[in-house]
């Protein structure tokens, strides 16, 4: 007993972002007790987000992209990490995990609160086999597969299916090292995320960069064959030396179901504000768990970065005693295409629409900077905004890439409920090499309210 | 009339930022009204901050820095316009202002409302005089003046006194230029928009960017001779071919002040949240014009671009009948040294201290990218908030130039009043290219939050 909170065991099943997170949150703020986490990789806390950047070259280690080493977690931190260790079951009523080791060897383990943090992994739609030559790119030996392959000189033509951020980014890597790149994408436009017009400056921006686009491509067939890899879709065959499957995640929720654990939007966990499950003592956080929304506290799917972390920090605070809440998450994200910086938050129009808040959408092209200093270039900024009370729903930019982490202003202004004329309002930073007088963000909103 | 709102003569004093804001709004509200505007100099609307980087020759062109010219507000906007006329008293109680043109003819011209928008002008002390080498910035013709001097070859060595906004600005285009460059400043420390940890920073900059520092020098005399220009401190004599005065602005509030009006600090005219006077019928906006601190109501003299803008569509909305409320600025300030951002906004350490709202000071150093992306670099936050209830007072970074405009997230939390709990709430974009997966701002909030 300490501060009259009874010590405790804590066990985590994955050592990623949301996992470590907890793991040492936990530890913080209760040194004494016993946290354990599952790993059924050889890594933990690495920046998957990096590996894009990994296979283009522009890192040269892979190891860079380890945050934090397993010594450090367990030497510094006083984490029981065991990797190598894949749960294979959860008893809510026993409240105890059984795991299987390297060995084969099973076991099980008791908790007191146990966190699910099991991620999520490539879709790969039915009928399809990865291998050598079908890639996906999910943790930090097939980054390594890939960057091996693209930097080895035996890749001239390559194919990257889905059109979301990880899609685009390797389009990108793959292009920039040389090789013929497809896109294929099964609609019209781009990931939803993005609305139509920011879809169309981003499709420009790759055919300039030398991708070739298939779009409205929906694939019939993936084939890997003795000399590469055979696509078929409605209209073409392409052949080419390897496919990667960039068509979104699904989440790691199959030891959850089996718990009896309550799925919600894509197969996703369900929690409440405070990361808990529809179990006693069960917890889950990062790619694994349902978001929820911040403009209308709808359930998401969103298997983002901050969103892993985050909730891994709140579940440990909740899991050592300390309430913490979730507020959710707008979807922010942010990429780069070549020199194309694009940046999304809040709704899309389609959602905006559905939720029935009477959306209108603004699109203007003003300047990243005085127009009349160097590197002054044209940034497009994108409005959803409410027709009934002129609220800020949702934030669209596409421009250098130095001007658009801009979103984040929006991302304030959204989570804050902010309408335009109180946007108006902001004293925003002005100075030639950063921005226009009246910041795009305010310009944006001084257009957007003539329409409403 | 039109729309039950009598047809009004409006006068406008002063053709720049809030001049022309006001003058093109009255115009797009009330069409059909006299929008007179008396203006003492040749140009209208330039981009007053575009000066320095002029002189730096980095914009090839002083007629770039005009924003529109007099024919457009004329022609397409239908404002009358009247160049080298200069209002010389305004008189309440007949609502009329006298004007002379530069033939030396006066005139009077009535008003329904009257506006004030006569600007700032550059402090000189007392016993100084300015002339061909002891300059200072303040229009288009001295920012010529200085260019041609600059880059005509005859210039060795300059001086520039004052290490506000201006004078960071003026060291580096003289420093860039190739000149010997000593910056000048009365204290140990760099204005006091900036903590003493940020100052240092600069400082540092400065000096590896070939600028000498005589800091802490009070300046005795600034003499033109012969040959160039001596000027005595405490302690040194300084000997070079051009000084120039960068010791801040003073309101041209004369004319106010002779007309009865109420001044305020540092003899701004005093105005009220919709930008009128102490007199009926006469409104004042821009640099001239009072304004009022966000955080705490505190009435502040900030000479600002924004603010100018923002203050001149406020008073033309409220001369046009149309009611529109000013909410006050928090100095958002952001220029570049060199290589370095620099930014700032609310309230300073001493500030919050004076108004009694118990700060705490948080100074961390991230990364502007995630630690392995190409180009991550150091960039330092200095938060201070309310060590009562955690409130975000006031926010100051340096580092990368592409990383400081971030200082608009922090000027959004700080208008909304938000606290570090809620800070740390915010849904920010994240990708190695852009930001640690803890943006900046969430990493400062989290350690912050520990102190309080």
């Amino acid at each position: 007993m300490v501060d009259g909170i009874k010590k405790k065991q804590i066990v985590i099943i994955g050592g990623d972002a949301a996992g470590m997170s907890a793991a040492s949150q936990v530890k913080r703020q209760r040194p004494d007790w016993s946290v354990i986490v599952l790993e059924q990789g050889d890594y933990v806390s690495y920046a998957a987000c990096g590996m894009p950047y990994y296979v283009e070259g522009l890192i040269e280690e892979f190891e860079q992209l380890v945050e934090i080493t397993p010594q450090v977690f367990r030497e510094k931190r006083g984490i029981d990490l065991r990797l190598d260790y894949r749960a294979i079951a959860i008893d809510p009523a026993a409240q105890t995990v059984a795991f299987r080791r390297t060995d084969g060897t099973e076991d099980t383990l008791n908790y007191n609160e146990l966190l699910i943090a099991t991620g999520a992994r490539p879709l790969v739609p039915k009928g399809m086999k990865t291998g050598k030559r079908v890639a996906t790119i999910n943790n930090l030996n097939e980054a390594r597969h890939l960057q091996q392959l693209a930097a080895g000189g035996d890749l001239r033509r390559v194919a990257v299916i889905g059109g979301g951020f990880i899609g685009l980014e390797m389009a990108e890597a793959f292009a920039a090292r040389g090789l013929e790149t497809c896109l294929v994408h099964r609609r019209e436009h781009l990931s939803r995320q993005f609305e139509e017009e920011i879809s169309t400056l981003i499709k420009e921006k790759l055919q300039a960069g030398g991708v070739e686009l298939h779009f409205d491509a929906s694939i019939d067939s993936i084939e890997e064959r003795r000399n590469g890899v055979r696509i078929k879709t409605a209209d073409e065959e392409l052949d080419v030396d390897l496919a990667l499957l960039a068509l979104g995640v699904t989440p790691n929720s199959e030891l959850a179901r089996d718990a009896g654990l309550e799925l919600g939007v894509g197969g996703s966990i369900v929690v409440d504000d405070h990361l808990r499950t529809s179990a006693e003592h069960i917890y889950a956080a990062g790619d694994c768990a349902q978001g929820r929304r911040m403009v209308d506290g709808a359930p998401i799917f969103s298997p983002l970065a901050l969103k892993a972390n985050r909730e891994g920090m709140l579940a440990g605070l909740n899991m050592a005693g300390i309430d913490a809440v979730d507020r959710g998450s707008l979807g922010t994200g942010i990429t780069k295409v070549f020199d194309l910086g694009i940046a999304r938050t809040g709704l899309s129009f389609a959602e905006a629409e559905k939720a029935g808040l009477q959306p209108v959408k603004n699109l203007i092209t003003t300047r990243s900077r005085a127009r009349y200093y160097p590197g002054s270039a044209p940034l497009r900024v994108l409005v959803i905004a409410s027709r009934r009370d002129g609220r800020v729903l949702g934030a669209q930019l596409a421009g250098p890439v130095d001007a658009v982490k801009r979103i984040d202003t929006f991302a304030v202004i959204i989570q804050q409920g902010l309408n335009l004329d109180q946007v108006l309002t902001l004293d925003l930073a002005y100075a030639p090499p950063f921005s226009p007088v009246w910041d795009p963000v305010l310009l944006a909103a001084r257009t957007t309210r003539k329409m409403i």
